[in-house]
């Protein structure tokens, strides 16, 4: 067994995703930062050990790459399984994923920064363009987000009860990303509520974008 | 327990992968048609079904709604095991996910009907350069997916082994899309023979597009 390593990007959302799963379930890892905004992660070098030239990609103590951040985050759960990060029933499961999924496939990927970047060059889209593009989705995935949470009796202090799982990793990333684009908040008090409940919690704080090696 | 419902379009890519699931599963459902392009699941009733507005929801028979077609296909792999859709070990597991969400997380949500309608109404994309958009993500994500399912030993008949499941379920949801949009898939041959072996077993034919009470 020889040592993780999670290639990463500090501000990267989904690079934040894995890290609080890792610091959550307490393993340690090697940080390897690969600058997106520098194309770093588009070197030969980090080709051939990821085709897909995305962060996060984490590379298991026996030499095993996983890439996208919710296979990785399970893949966890199910090799190191406490704290567990998704309940034990399959409704609660299915109720948990179906949250994160709402921000990770919903919202995350039409923000991410190589759309923003398309965004530009195709459609020479401004800064002012990018960011209303940006609180457009955010808006249209975080309307239904409060509304569930807001009204489900299976919310609790987190997304699902008052254990922290993958919902809420994935909530919280989202909410501070949403920060550098200066999303109004005040519609989502229980996303509100539920981020700042996290982020009480160490491994939430230990793995935010700020406190990482390449944060600028 | 009453009648398992699945709220549909039959063209939506994310539907259609449900569908196979069900399909596989051998689980008798009813369909219940939206049609997207005239706005049907946008209407107050389906709302108050489902809050977010999307197709695929399903109502399982204990009439608790699912929605993520990812998330549902998880659920109906635990409540209905047989036959199976991920691999039992959880490196495998980690594969097979990580397929299904290079399509599922990185090609899908860019390019669904909202987006291209966005890119329309907010960037005043023209026919040319939505079918531009689509086949460029389309790229983004098939190189690298091509190139990790031929070069992989755990690629067989398809996506993992020998035994069709999620990623293969993605996998050809996303062939079928493609096709709509004129994609050139001669730079995937795996891709291609992986989505020509699954459209051998009847399951993957019962649910396609064609093939609904709705398709025009």
């Amino acid at each position: 067994m020889s040592e993780i390593i999670l290639h990463n990007y500090y501000r990267s959302s989904t690079s934040y995703r894995v890290r609080i799963a890792l610091e959550m379930k307490g393993i340690e890892y090697r940080y390897v930062p690969h600058h997106l905004r520098h194309g770093e992660h588009l070197e030969p070098a980090y080709l051939s050990v990821n085709p897909q030239g995305l962060v996060p990609a984490l590379i298991w103590s026996d030499g095993t790459l996983l890439v996208q951040s919710l296979a990785i985050i399970e893949f966890l759960d199910e090799v190191a399984p406490n704290p567990p990060l998704l309940p034990q029933d399959a409704a609660g499961r299915a109720r948990v994923r179906m949250l994160a999924q709402m921000i990770a496939c919903d919202i995350h990927p039409v923000n991410n920064l190589r759309v923003l970047t398309s965004l530009r060059t195709v459609f020479n889209a401004g800064d002012q363009d990018v960011i209303n593009w940006f609180r457009h989705w955010v808006n249209e995935g975080f309307q239904p987000l409060e509304k569930i949470l807001y009204s489900s009796p299976e919310t609790g202090k987190f997304c699902h009860g008052d254990t922290p799982g993958l919902a809420d990793i994935c909530l919280v990333a989202q909410v501070v990303n949403n920060a550098r684009f200066k999303v109004d908040m005040s519609p989502y008090p229980t996303i509100s509520r539920i981020h700042a409940a996290c982020m009480e919690l160490p491994a939430f704080v230990r793995a935010a974008p700020q406190n990482q090696i390449d944060a600028e």
